[in-house]
């Protein structure tokens, strides 16, 4: 696609809510950056999980982006700080300490939403049924818990996509992605829930690629750029790997699903998670030639369009 | 113990106030029974969770008993319907299709509590730390999501006692004891959490026999004997084993540690939940020789004065 | 039985051939000794598998033992130094370095037989069907390496009998006794054979306790009981167990189930051996009530016609 | 690679000795064609596993080739007809039910070699340490019994080398290759021996497709071709896979790889094969990370080097 068709999507594309439960997190961060900058996007609510750094952290870092944001009337909320069965294991190694690589922003002036991201996630889907789609970019605790408490969301949420997964080979395992590694059971009981889950994979985000001209590109956003975009796009670098050419986003293409599935190739397909293996917990096993389906598997990304989509959008952003 | 030493207790056990979580269920309607008559038993709510039967089958139970024992300001409330990770497995054949074998108590006219029983469970703990004792009769599922949800209750119940598991064999499975069994990841959970775990398990309510003789007493107590104790303790036969003697009444021993733990000998443990077996799920592995403990596993129960101090609480219940 | 009545028995037995697979092994020792020193049994083949010590260990132990003894004929063959498999894991913390605790025989002057111990094993079984009774004292890599090359040795032994296993509880850890937790994909292929295996497992092992009474009887044997039985049932001591009262002699009872049945209260099982638990790994879970069976589970000895036997047995030896 | 090249090759190449391990199999066939047809392979023996199909009928089917091709004096084997620990599972949906496809070959007038697969590979490499490579091309049961039994044969074998595994995905099952996924036990046996393994999987085999270009090159090998080489080749199909373009021959490829590793791009790992795993069971998890190395995984096929080089050898076949 090249950039005119791009932007003439600006005008077709309907309106869209989303919230955004997260675990910032480097390309969390530039996932709520693109919900917020994309005109077409209502971000109704974000919540917060422990999983790429603690939850104190990603929630903080949720404020703190917030914030510098200027976001209004946009409830944050804190849910849950351990997977539901496991102990929690991070990835400070790839998002830093705190969870944004190098970026430091102002600690927040307000607190979290005095109500627990499961119960926000909860009523937020039964307050608009049909309208909210439900976007997941970190372990899927709360959405699990979501579920067990009511199993309604499943008819509620307009749609619903994940960051996680793979149908080829894991990061932090061979086997496993760090969402689903983090925490298998919670992936476990989504994908049983009885919707149909969009599951952006790691096969799909190794092709949204922030490589050296992508990162020029963002440059020239100015003040955001300098002071966000690039740094979370450039904080980590894969030393064992002699083909690195750049910090995949792989959160920032769960949310451009929503708004622009017409950039990606997808198949049908049946995907259980393994909780009991002993070198393969945390695996979605993909089988794409199941009869029954309880997945959408994106498998090709229109690399262009995408960074086009992502530049534009973050282009349209004001800072206060 | 003799008969009036068991009575001289009465006077010198100070009042304690349970919530017992619970899927009633013969025996969990018995330990129901055993909380209202005590008379220095406050019960401060009932939480309801799928188990024995369905949730709506639990809760439904609970709440006819309380309005046949005229239950004043305890609330009811539903919680999990569906274990934690697993699907539901329940044991009606056991219980009943219903759950109260063949005890059929008019309909409720009261509706459960509009709180869900884990938020319950973390209100009624966190409104009155270190006074309220937390009995669960049923799977472990309510207990995991409280626990997630708020892990300070491990700090503000007063003590947290089970029936479930067994340090020897089971009963669902030659490995496995129901309430275990039935949601293994809860239990998991449970016994992680850092709090030491009363452990009454198979092993000690094995003890607890409804015989024909205590089945003969108990028809002594009148209308609350041949509407509710005798049937209920006497549903279930099992023809296999040749040496069956009568029901045990395994939840009302948990109920009775938490006033008369001087009925019971108990010893410290380690106790981990088998979450991976292919013929083991849902064991309790008990381990007396660990030099960290997580649990108080009784072994040996007074039987004499467990049962003098069930039908002389039985025998205080007026009903309305 | 009274004294008079098992000397009685020694008459009426009818000679048996007994093949045994062990790994002294203090108790493989004393096992060794009873089918020696009983009249009624040939000892037609001794095979060595690794298991409380090394292969290297066992087998020059069953060797230093039968020169000690005077074996004519009797050929000592060595198997697998490796569980199916898993990693070995050993015992020496209670059998001694070497395997013998404080005993030290004389090195041997004699190698091992030059064929394989399953190789021994099938070429036994082939050449006399029907009339060899197999029994095992160690982990059972031989016997399922046996399966594997040659499964008819499962219509061709006289019977099939295993000191391991329990219904109850382990003592490598709580699940899991040490011969199943040694090699637990190999049991669990030779209860899967087709056979009827007996199953003498820690349940009743344990009731065949050298107390103190007992071994004061030993030291009656002279220099056999000086040199040999004393020691080997005195070496290991439980400190952490306050009930301790004496090692129990495992693979002796083994042997002689198949002499002295009548001494046993047997049920019939169905057992599978769990390899894939996190806590349970090698576990026998021995299911009573199960429609068809695999196994015959003895369940309680008559202790003291058990010890009588033993010590006429031994008493018969002739030192060389 | 051009032709010329290839046949260049013919005079550089050492003479290679193989022992072929293998379940014929329509590509087990393929590669014992290889390896008789290339002058620069001496094939030293067959043995035979139970595999793609049934033992009796993997051993029938390698001596009715051995005759039509006119072996002489190299022995054929017969080994393990049940995996190490499982029951058997085969493949005959994809290789007819005898295992040959529409092949059907006369009888064979000789019986397999009065020795055990193990045996026979165990000698055959005592023999004469360091010259022959072993090539294993079914489940590795015979590799993993014949480690247990001599684990030496890790220093004598030249080099091995598997058909078997997948560093992203199986065939089976979404995560497990077919040879790896019925026998997995013996493949962690195999892979934890202390040996490189050569790991040709399902990621390289399916770069060698017997297109229909391919299938007609064939067709000018005259009797071979029409008899054997385009039947075997041309047997399965795969309706569900739209982009199907022929048959994989993935067992030649292993032959291929002991006399031209230079057609092939490798890379050293470490790989692991679940046996636990609920989804997973029999997926080699491959490691391209790790420190240590117990394998060697070719990546990348010079295609049309490699199907000169097999056109070539099997256009040196005589029949008898």
């Amino acid at each position: 696609m090249v950039r005119a068709e791009v932007r003439a999507l600006w005008h077709s594309v309907a309106m869209v809510k989303i919230l955004l439960d997260c675990d910032p997190g480097l390309d969390d961060a530039l996932a709520i950056l693109l919900a917020h900058g994309d005109p077409n996007i209502e971000l109704v609510a974000v919540t917060c999980v422990g999983g790429n750094v603690a939850l104190a952290n990603t929630t903080r870092n949720a404020l703190q982006l917030g914030e510098y944001l200027g976001f209004e009337n946009i409830p944050i909320a804190a849910g849950a700080g351990e997977p539901l069965v496991r102990a929690a294991e991070h990835a400070s190694h790839v998002h830093g300490t705190e969870g944004m690589g190098s970026v430091s922003l102002p600690d927040p002036s307000t607190a979290a939403a005095d109500i627990h991201a499961v119960d926000l996630i909860i009523e937020t889907l039964r307050s608009q049924p049909g309208t909210v789609h439900l976007v997941a970019t970190g372990p899927l605790t709360n959405i699990a818990l979501a579920l067990q408490k009511e199993p309604a969301i499943v008819e509620w949420a307009a749609s619903f996509v994940i960051m996680g997964g793979s149908f080829t080979r894991g990061n932090t395992t061979p086997a496993a992605e760090f969402n689903i590694y983090a925490d298998p059971e919670a992936a476990a009981v989504t994908f049983a829930a009885g919707w149909d889950v969009v599951m952006v994979g790691l096969d799909l985000t190794l092709q949204a690629i922030a490589t050296p001209e992508v990162v020029d590109r963002m440059r020239l956003l100015g003040r955001l750029g300098d002071e966000l975009v690039v740094p979370l796009s450039t904080f980590w670098n894969d030393d064992k790997n002699p083909e690195w050419n750049g910090q995949a986003v792989h959160d920032v293409v769960a949310v451009a699903y929503v708004t622009h599935p017409e950039f990606f190739s997808s198949r049908p397909a049946h995907v259980e998670v393994e909780t009991a293996g002993e070198f393969t917990s945390g695996m979605t096993v993909v089988d794409f030639r199941a009869d029954s389906h309880n997945a959408t598997v994106p498998t090709r990304l229109d690399v262009d369009a995408f960074w086009e989509y992502v530049f534009e959008s973050y282009a349209r952003i004001q800072l206060p």
